[in-house]
């Protein structure tokens, strides 16, 4: 084989092994949200929020590419599985913020410990000088991932 | 740094990492969902679909996770769309299996093209060799998150 042929034998493989990946983490995510009774959004939104803490509807919903209506409906979900509270801004009484609730925090954690765990382990088969490349490149390709995203929403 | 720390910080930073990849991919499809007017699992299914062949909704429930209601709904929406049609099995005309229909075929590819350019781009400045060991990790990677998802939906 030519070295051209197997280059382009990998790209196709990277597209093929990306597309795997994807589809398997939206039906994990899928299968996470089920399991707590809520939909796939909210699991994610609700980790945005613990990851970035309180904030409006509105800045959830330009982090999410989600609709003011969307934003709404998912909002109304989560507080009524006790993951978030709505919540007045205490420096500006007039702004609703949304408060992301210990619940939903220690839940999600430990429906995630276990493919932490896993993701640990795999890491332990290679040296620091392999994982350091593979990081750079899984790290691009969520940079892409990310830009695709604000293609997307425009 | 000590090997050890270096190490444990590498494993924290692997979890964050395939963590924002989790996050971006799973919004990546819901914007790519919305894009066409369907909820992200629907977009996997049609894309299972297209992958695997026309199957019963049975068989399209083991491979998503859904329930058969969620199923039922999700085809509704599918056909709706002009994605699936219903039609009975020639085998076995008791049997109705669900066939993915070329325009949904289109939509998607193109919906996809852009990233999968991208990420060919990406490969581009690694070596084959390089790429073989990254792929091999995003692989194992891949069937962890199949492992998780079946432990999830049991």
């Amino acid at each position: 084989m030519s070295t051209r042929n197997s280059r382009s034998e990998l790209e196709k493989t990277a597209v093929q092994l990306f597309r795997k990946l994807g589809t398997r983490t939206v039906l994990f995510h899928q299968a996470a949200a089920q399991a707590l009774g809520l939909f796939p959004t909210d699991l994610k939104s609700a980790d945005i929020l613990n990851e970035a803490g309180p904030m409006t509807a509105g800045e959830l919903g330009k982090k999410t590419g989600l609709s003011t209506g969307s934003v709404t409906a998912l909002v109304d979900r989560l507080e009524k599985a006790g993951y978030v509270a709505r919540e007045k801004d205490p420096n500006d009484r007039r702004r609703v913020v949304i408060v992301p609730l210990t619940a939903s925090k220690k839940h999600i954690k430990d429906l995630f410990r276990p493919l932490s765990e896993s993701t640990m382990d795999l890491c332990r088969e290679y040296t620091e000088e392999e994982l350091e490349l593979i990081f750079s490149f899984v790290g691009k390709a969520a940079d892409i991932m990310e830009e695709e995203l604000e293609r997307l929403k425009q």
